[in-house]
């Protein structure tokens, strides 16, 4: 046995509860490692040193060169003490928190074992009952739709289908949206992921000069209620991009520090070297290199509070979650305070933060739900972008990605292609929509919330910011028939009740990508063509979803999904 | 390069922020790898596609078969990406969260860096300054010290000095404390903690009754005002030992649910399998197997409200800090809460958590400051007790320790060698005063605040609880002289500056275990002969103690340290 590769760690994505006295427990081992058994031993933790329950672990899932084994226990206690028992060549390792051994001293475990001391329900992450099944499409605004003709527009400079600079403005707007909530839920979309639309010069509005006023350009507040009320009524709902890290350099609250300095009671809301903010020196915390977005305080307990009533008044407004922009820079206390005071509101609010990188530290019942998932974007543009790589890579890092994180997590994860801030998918394919279907296919049949970047149904193509900004075409009619059609069945998969758990078993065979997603006793199989060959399959259920499958054959960049018996 | 061994994790005690810009980072790889160079990149994560910076990491321990390589960096910029380059044999490779590589796209590396993203001031674990020079004495009242000889004595029923079982009171109190602080002072203790004073049936009052009210067995509440104030005159702080996990069955809210059952506005309160808590059957979640103590249910946001309220009378009355009785089993949220409110009253009130296990969940800045330290106990019963592991075990074992949390948790953990549920630590060393001494003399000069049991000047020895539990002959006089005088010399070395940080070095250098601390330019060292061979040291600086340190040689069970040039 690979000692070197044998890991666990107690209250993490490799110990935790999902609701109930339910626990899901991995070991870690070498992948090829021939193991005769892998086994759990544990009881409540007063019990252990004399007795202990035993549970054959099994493989989950190999990534690289480790395997993971899993075990699911539902605890008659809610104390959970344990270790494991690995079987090799008739020989048996105890791995505790004293590390492997080949003995191990069961009468004094009570300093050894591995625990979970106690199954406190206020610290396991809940899974938002509605995003179970929600079909998420993200909008942003300037460029979606424009629904209001009698606005003063002199603000709009570029006329609607041209292309688009940084500083383009095209007129779209909140009425443009509540005109396509039809549109949209013909699609099957059940929720609207809308980028900011609070006061702010910019089209993009990440830079916000009140939180609390709808920007002329896209509307007023009134008109933003009547998209609300409008979208519940068809059953969408809406999460709202939400601007903590930073504010405009004309903020009010910015302004009067730049006019005060250390003397305004709002200096300490910023992280300034010196005694006035100065925009050209830069001498402040702002966001990335943009001077004119000052970055907030959120280690000073006054902008918490300013911060969360923002928060708390948005889902006032009817917002049904929050998309939270570059949330790994704000504090982690932010998040712990606005969870706790969100959802003793509105427990049902979607907490969803834009992180690019691991995320597990934000994810742990006290801050947010979900992240927007850059990690699976990326094995996505990798699996089925111009240069594919194999099934095997492609199942070996989503399995290495749901294993990071807890089921409740990578349930409430937002699977997007592409967004605003990435080029758009056909990009990556090289213009192949059939390689954009089969991804958007695999993003629905993962765990998570599947995401549709507006427009992506006719499809839109562009390179990265501004050019993945396009004004959308609704003149396009009824060009790619095929394509769209295509594209709305991928959604309509999202409401099998196979896909509404986290459960996923990723997989390769016969060179094929395999995922089979089960919950509630129904099972829902998808097999992907990736890396460009065709290959052979043959689906033993009722056939959900056939892209470029052919007479018992996946096609080159071709799916099937299948509704198993 | 063995990579199944490479190993490091974000925001974890492999990368954490200890105050300003710096940065501690760590890297886990093979111990027995030969590695030409081990060095971090890193950056703003803005810059790091374009340019890296290089720090080279130095071996920093070796524990078991992993090595582990770190780097402390000051960032210009609050924002850190970062990867690990390491160097084998002319080969190189690259460690980032997308896992090992030969080669490494740092075009893309927005996607695949390892990230600190922003150092966030309120997410920053700070050390409680009086701790880096504390040296705490615990005291179980009941046995200690008898000062009021007017009160209602018909409880006690055990003479002084005669041996106790577990429903012994033997008449130690309040007043006998406050009559000892002199003793106290004079032996060098700066803090005490006490076992639970409250009200409550039992000699030791872990199930309280009344959270406000000194029982009167100790004295009362203005008896405990006069030890606070006598204390803190001498500039000894007083931690009290906190029962927020369970209370008495005869508490008067478990009393009211009771009788009313699931009628009572307390139900909730508790964790009960039925309408009606029954005392016979146990339906309800209670400490261990104790039917007598109902667990509060930490889950209620209105228990949490309550256990607050009462932490914070606490510190008003005048404590310094809060022992925190089976932390472990207590929800996550209820310690967020404690320490959010305590430390916005109280910034320098101690947060001490009893966690005989992994801890590093509790110990992120936003629960716990530190733990009981059995992780260390049990290496020092092991390290100096009847058949002592080499010392090659121990420095091994304490390395793992330090590595596995943050310096400032390291720093507020509680060294003791044994408490009221363990045995006295003669008890482990078959009676050998050298081997404790030589045992709290590491306790001393590992990172931390040294924890003295009452009683170990004498020594007192005792079995398990109860009889840990005997009480301080006062009568002693001056018997054992040079072991007191030792004990008091190894307390005196948490005077050196050098050990008032969290900075250690250990190692094995002649088969001798060696610990350096290192703080504000000064040294010390000390040298410990475990595994019961003499062994020579040479001693290249002041001598600070030497315990059966002659002819430059350490005999059996010694040890000496030395203040370096």
């Amino acid at each position: 046995m690979n000692k070197y590769a044998v890991f666990h760690k107690p209250e993490s994505n490799f110990a935790y509860a999902s609701g109930g006295n339910k626990l899901t427990v991995t070991l870690r081992v070498a992948a090829n490692d021939k193991l005769e058994k892998v086994e759990i031993l544990y009881n409540n933790k007063y019990e252990f040193t004399k007795k202990q329950c035993v549970a054959t672990m099994q493989c989950y899932a190999k990534v690289g060169i480790f395997g993971y084994y899993r075990a699911e226990i539902t605890l008659s206690d809610a104390r959970f003490a344990y270790i494991f028992r690995i079987s090799e060549n008739g020989k048996v390792y105890y791995y505790s928190e004293d590390g492997l051994s080949e003995e191990y001293e069961f009468d004094i475990a009570y300093y050894t074992f591995f625990q979970f001391p106690f199954i406190n329900d206020a610290d396991v992450l809940r899974v938002v009952d509605w995003t179970k099944t929600a079909v998420f499409y993200q909008i942003f605004i300037d460029r979606f739709s424009r629904g209001d003709f009698e606005k003063d527009d002199k603000y709009i400079n570029t006329l609607w289908n041209n292309n688009v600079d940084r500083y383009s403005f095209t007129g779209g707007d909140l009425d443009g949206v509540t005109d396509k909530l039809q549109y949209l839920s013909d699609m099957g979309i059940t929720a609207l992921y809308l980028t900011p639309i609070f006061l702010s010069e910019t089209n993009h509005k990440y830079n916000v000069k009140d939180y609390l006023q709808v920007d002329p350009h896209f509307g007023n507040n009134e008109k933003l209620k009547k998209l609300l009320t409008s979208a519940h009524e068809k059953g969408i709902r809406v999460v709202i991009d939400t601007v903590f890290n930073h504010c405009d350099r004309n903020h009010g609250i910015f302004k009067d520090v730049e006019k005060l300095g250390r003397a305004s009671k709002y200096y300490g809301w910023f992280i300034i070297d010196g005694e006035f903010p100065d925009a050209n020196a830069g001498n402040y915390a702002h966001f990335a290199d943009c001077k004119y977005m000052p970055k907030w305080n959120t280690n000073n307990p006054e902008v918490r509070r300013y911060l969360t009533d923002i928060a708390l008044e948005y889902l006032r407004m009817g917002f049904d979650g929050l998309r939270l922009d570059v949330a790994d820079e704000i504090s982690h206390e932010m998040w712990r305070q606005l969870r706790r005071e969100v959802k003793a509101e509105f427990p049902d609010a979607l907490l969803l933060g834009e992180i690019w990188h691991e995320n597990e530290q934000w994810l742990k019942g006290d801050q947010l739900d979900g992240v927007m998932n850059y990690r699976l974007q990326k094995i996505l543009v990798d699996g089925f972008g111009v240069s594919p790589v194999s099934a095997e890579t492609v199942a070996d890092r989503m399995n290495g990605l749901l294993i990071s994180n807890t089921e409740q997590a990578n349930a409430m994860a937002l699977n997007f292609l592409d967004n605003h801030d990435t080029p758009r998918f056909l990009r990556f394919t090289g213009g192949n929509r059939d390689r954009l279907l089969c991804a958007l296919c695999a993003a629905v049949m993962f765990p998570g919330m599947p995401c549709v970047f507006y427009g992506t149904e006719l499809p839109l193509d562009g390179a990265g910011d501004p050019d993945c900004r396009k004004t959308f075409d609704w003149t396009f009619g009824n060009q790619n028939k095929e394509y769209k059609e295509n594209l709305l069945q991928i959604l309509g998969l999202k409401k099998n009740k196979a896909l509404t758990g986290a459960d996923a078993e990723i997989s390769v065979e016969n060179g094929l990508l395999k995922i089979v997603r089960t919950a509630d006793g129904e099972s829902v199989t998808a097999y992907f063509n990736t890396g460009g060959k065709t290959k052979a399959v043959n689906p033993s259920g009722e056939v959900l979803l056939a892209l470029n499958f052919k007479n018992n054959r996946l096609l080159s960049d071709g799916a099937v999904v299948v509704k198993n018996n």
